[in-house]
């Protein structure tokens, strides 16, 4: 009995991709117990929830009576994995509910309703982690860590890879938001994370390669480069399809040394043959590629819920700057001009 | 409640090393229903469960309440992970009890006892695993299936490397069985399910270079060759410790190429400086190289226990010939002679 | 005799770093024969004649004989190896006498005069190389291959890095033209070269981290962006100084696939230890790193000599273009605007 | 006049596959000034000569002329890459005459004549040096070094892996002297000289694949065991034939580390595709993979000659050993027996 006190009730919203991974996360959290899925089309939760061996005290709900969810005292936490235009909504009401709020990004649609639903987690004391899983990321944590310690010295430029696989769908790419929203947060928050400085100008050179991505006035080559307050210089390279696996490296140079993050494989086996040594692909996608991401990511979400950990890994500044650094990037790109960010403040071009 | 009842009753027997890593992959896995803890140690099983979390439901019982278990129809299969010597006993009133068996090896002290063990299996109609891990590890899996689909030809030569870490306490030397049946046996027996055959004599050379394992009469460096039907040559090199983890590698090599099996790393970090580029140090140890293996083998168990796969894995047979194996290797060594394994089954030398 | 006869009569000017290596290489190649040093130093040339044991028949001489070279029918071909400011009298006095020419970068110290010395070079029909050692490397040819192949399907993204070792002494920087006239070219060429396209926009990000460099009005830490006709977008990173080892990868991305060029090892010896894995550090410097780059470029210009190559691999148009280019990263740059090819031409900018 | 005098005079006796080696090499040290190429075929010596362009100052002459080297003042050392069964009677010569003499192995057709060449070498006081190639190769040397160092603490265990490419020609295999005296002797003495001891005992266990050798009575698969005196155990795995290049690895193992000394590879190119990512062939065969060494043997052999080195580098003691060791290895294949290397010294077995 004390055990069962002592974890966290939550409830899931939306089993899509995302929200999938979540649920078989909270299934296996031993400091996790699920209350609530809160599903749209409430057969498909059903169906999901048989197929995950979801415990019979898991109510499944259609979205109409979430409010079941927010009256529930013990609901401690919500996940938010909903289509994009329904997270503020959730967000708000969570917070509202004096739930802790999980929300993958963007936690709402222009930056001035993502700092609102701030305010709200401050006004009623909640936690409130938007999921920029790659913080989670053990390899990404390490280089963070060794370059904190010293490990290369003085930090001179950062680089960041990320080539999406497999190719999105259609459905997907249309309401995406763009690379720059979709795709390029994770890299701008994983570098500015990592060395802990927001730039002070963007300069982007972007290609569309893919008809129907030219269609939708959007790119899918993107090599983005930030200058920092210290001096450093990052660089982003973005592409929509990799056919080899999902591509995801982080390059750190210092006047000591020089940290790399290669990419994971999910096997150890080489073969060689006539042609050579062949390693079998990386990764396929980001559900294997950030697997612990993830699960850490929901655990870090729970320890908050639990008392465990004090503060939310990803804070308000945070957040809000890569959105606006987001804007910057794509703004750059369209204009074919440096951003400074300062100016880029003053709303001189957003 | 349908799913409820669909999910395989489980009782774990032995809070251990290795009854941790299987009590932990119990609950994260959604087919089962943990129903049992047995432990001779009832306040360390109730401690283990609180730091687990395990819910309410779970009976936390002392080892002589384990008729409890027996006679419980919601339990389908044990998990036994206590001390060696009480395995065998353990296993028999399981398969008595119409239980399905997962052991950890070895199921019995002798030959004889193993094969008592599975005659009560198939008497009972039930399945008994003997749960080689390496056998359910992903790389190892794939080594097999390419050498299976023809990948590299012709066989010709095999070789593993297992190397321990960190160094064995001593109270677990004194009980391990000696390296030959401790760690040789999983060796041997990931060669022979590897290609499929059993060898038909085997050289062992060996050294004690630990006075604490030479006190023993036991040796921490060793070499086995075995020869094969096919003609092909195997090679394993074992030792009791390697500062650098937990080093498991293993080679196939044909007349069409060679598949190789590298050591799995845990992050993918590599540090550049003026002496040279460093990994990280690969897995530590068991528990984390083989964590997919143990959560797979976990799987693979209760799957056959709902009927979704029809066969247990590890043969009787397979069983039989690795024990044999393992001893005629240590006889190799003992005697400084080449074993033939056909006058070894007349019992010529044992 | 007949033997003799075939092979190519050379003279070196100027002994310093790149002599040194170029001297070496000519005594190593069966199909040259070395006929005179040339050397400011008098003293210097025949000490280091003396410490690589040229033949006796080896005419050591100064500067301010050079005539001799010049008017000697015995020499094919001069390789010109002396201080930037010497190059181009030498380039076209000796395309004058109707020597075939092989001279480091820059050939002359503007555009101009770098056509000019092409002008002469058709003018008697000699062939005149400009020194693109990384063209002649294996590993950046077989990426080049490779591409050409189809290898990786439509090219979308190339990156090179370079990074210096050891840190160049005061002197050199002094002299050396500045990172973009001294190494960007490098990159730009191989980057051009290899995908067979002039960019249409260039975009630079740059830091001075090193004072001595700063006092130079010069940079030690460099990005540069190019976008090509075909849609390709390039990144070229640049470093003075890597404390590892003298840094040099270049990555080609397609739609089929992904090209990689690593970086070389001395040796193949790994380390593993309590720390992890080590290798041994990368190549020192550009004169391991580029053996046989030099080797091949040294044979492809005694090749030409002797009718066994009909072309000279680096083209005038090709020599101009990556001149352009540094310029107008340089001026990007200074301008923190990105700068349009197209207009740069018109000399709006320089 | 100074420079040539210091030069080493060399003649070269015999044009195949080594023999083309060593005299590119040759030609290429500056050191070195050779004499006279000595073939039995003298049109095929003549046409090499044409081919490596040696100058017109080299004697071409037929093997029957071979008193004219051995009367030569100007020739200070000879190397011997004939036909095996021509060895002796050269070396013999070539130390009478005062010359001294690199041979390629085997230096005689037994163990007692390979005694009485050495046994020439003392009494006219000239260096010989029987072409263990490896001992020459920066990686194995650095291997050596760091074990010596104290790298990997107390030496445990040590393993080649050698296999040939491309499969060898019939009429090589015929008169190669088999598996053990061909290929193994390079195994022994590289884990002899990189450990610095001579085994106790032997095993071997051995097969034939190919039928074009089981014809011959020769195997082409094989691993050989060795006990040392330290307790040190090392395995061989050699093989005649991997598609996948020519495969040279070494791996020594101890209580503080484990080095690794793995295959090289031509480029530094990996291909990364849907089927995974794809690094060139390592070295097709010796004359790529061993290059450096034959080049530094060479060069150590013409350092001994000017006196820049003092000691040949492999010693008359160890090229005995290296012979007793690769008979007692086909010795324990053939009787299927553990060989005490005591016991074998005493003519027990051979």
């Amino acid at each position: 009995m004390t055990s069962e006190r002592r974890k966290a009730g939550l409830a899931i919203f939306g089993l899509g991709r995302a929200g999938r991974i979540h649920l078989a996360n909270i299934l296996s959290l031993r400091k996790a117990h699920l209350r609530y899925i809160v599903e749209e089309n409430l057969q498909h939760g059903q169906a999901v929830a048989r197929e995950y061996m979801v415990n019979d005290d898991v109510k499944v709900i259609s979205s109409k009576d979430a409010d079941q969810v927010f009256n529930d005292s013990n609901v401690d936490g919500i996940v938010i994995c909903t289509p994009t235009d329904l997270h503020e909504n959730l967000v708000r009401r969570g917070l509202k509910s004096d739930k802790a709020v999980f929300c993958e990004k963007p936690i709402a649609g222009t930056k001035e309703n993502v700092a609102a639903c701030y305010a709200d987690a401050e006004k009623y004391g909640q936690p409130l982690l938007c999921a920029f899983n790659r913080r989670f990321d053990p390899s990404i944590s390490l280089m963070r860590q060794r370059l904190a310690e010293g490990a290369i010295g003085e930090l001179q430029c950062i680089k960041t890879c990320s080539r999406d696989a497999p190719f999105p769908p259609k459905e997907y790419l249309r309401i995406s938001g763009g690379i720059f929203h979709d795709c390029g947060v994770h890299d701008i928050d994983a570098i500015c994370w990592t060395i802990g400085e927001y730039p002070v100008s963007v300069f982007t050179q972007a290609h569309a390669f893919h008809k129907e991505i030219a269609d939708l006035n959007d790119v899918d080559q993107v090599i983005i480069v930030m200058k920092f307050p210290s001096g450093c210089i990052a660089s982003i390279d973005l592409s929509r399809h990799a056919v080899y696996g999902y591509d995801q490296r982080m390059e750190i140079f210092g006047s000591n040394g020089m940290l790399e993050q290669q990419n994971k494989v999910p096997t150890s086996v080489v073969c060689h043959g006539v042609l050579g040594a062949c390693k079998n692909p990386i990764e396929a996608s980001f559900p294997q590629r950030y697997r612990e991401a993830y699960e850490l990511e929901l655990e870090h979400f729970v320890n908050v819920i639990l008392g465990i950990e004090k503060e939310i890994l990803v804070k308000k500044e945070e957040t809000l700057q890569v959105c606006r650094l987001a804007s910057a990037c794509e703004e750059s790109y369209r204009t074919g001009k440096q951003i400074f960010m300062s100016s880029f403040e003053n709303g001189a071009n957003h």
